[in-house]
């Protein structure tokens, strides 16, 4: 069934697994395209123009915010990070998917502009394997996992202003279910009309 | 991802491929199962009771109707045909998807008693395609063709009261998208607040 892609935005806590889930699916689908960000921090050793991030200096970011090309944005630690509306509006009227991997707060910025998006929560099977896993990365500090549990705890309370939550048991299963959303929500009615008046000739 | 099983409701104009489809998808996946309609027709050669159909007499079946047992029902040539409620709730509290392959009108009592049910409508690639399905069964008078186009002409105008649409292109492609639905739609933020609650400990 042929129309417009999706855009696909997918949240959930630090060490839920996301940027691997999204990484495997837009490898294993032709049609799934991850988003590229803009920031105005330095590209770090091996980051490409336009692979990694598109780089950006603060002048050029900031005339992006006034000319309103960002789908959302924001400052960490000094810099700006945004999603550019350009190429995701590109890929998405080239009836490619778009997978927009951002934190609750941007999320909930995109839905103000987007409402046709869906909303994905990645969790973790349980808080205890969450701290695990990060622990298990072994470069934090405690103070850092607490930082990482608590923030994870004030984004839990967003989940009801996303469509879907995902449990990260397995990355396979996890994938599979986020490429079930997105045959599923390319199914629905809504989705569909120009495709029911074409077959239906009403 | 444990909680209630879906109830799916399946309808489509005759020649979609309706059955055909259900039928594949439950038998590839073991948690799906297809409701067993109640009926007061006799059965015929090769048919068995609870199999095919729950056989009842035409006092039994309004005594059904009476005792409010029954999801929906209809009559049809001089028959009663129905949906009992007990058999799919039992499925569905066992953590099993039930699909129920019924007609427009039968859909949208369903979901007037059951609203969390998912509904489906499988369409034909085209109207020629479905006209052309229907002659080459073979076995169908014109004036049979026409009445069966007709109802679908009539059917569609209901389609905007489902939540999916399915083109049947090919059969695969119609079950991949249909057991899609399943998972997607188990993993909705509204089916899984228990598991939000356990795992997000909020």
């Amino acid at each position: 069934m042929k129309g417009k892609g999706l855009l696909l935005v997918v949240s959930g806590p630090s060490g839920a697994g996301k940027g691997t889930i999204c990484k495997a699916l837009a490898q294993a689908n032709k049609d799934v395209y991850l988003s590229i960000s803009a920031t105005t921090r330095s590209p770090r050793c091996g980051e490409v123009e336009g692979e990694s991030y598109y780089f950006k200096s603060e002048e050029e970011f900031k005339k992006m915010i006034e000319n309103d090309e960002l789908l959302e944005w924001a400052a960490f630690c000094n810099h700006y990070y945004g999603t550019p509306k350009e190429s995701v509006y590109k890929m998405l009227n080239e009836d490619k998917n778009v997978i927009l991997e951002i934190d609750v707060q941007g999320a909930l910025k995109v839905k103000k502009k987007y409402p046709d998006g869906v909303f994905v929560f990645i969790l973790p099977p349980s808080m205890e394997e969450l701290r695990n896993r990060i622990i298990n990365r072994g470069t934090e500090s405690q103070e850092v996992i607490n930082a990482r549990l608590n923030t994870a705890r004030l984004e839990f309370t967003h989940i009801n202003n996303y469509n879907y939550i995902i449990v990260n048991d397995t990355v396979e299963n996890a994938v599979r279910n986020l490429e079930a959303i997105i045959i599923a929500e390319r199914c629905k009615v809504e989705r569909n009309q120009q495709i029911i008046k074409e077959v239906c000739d009403i």
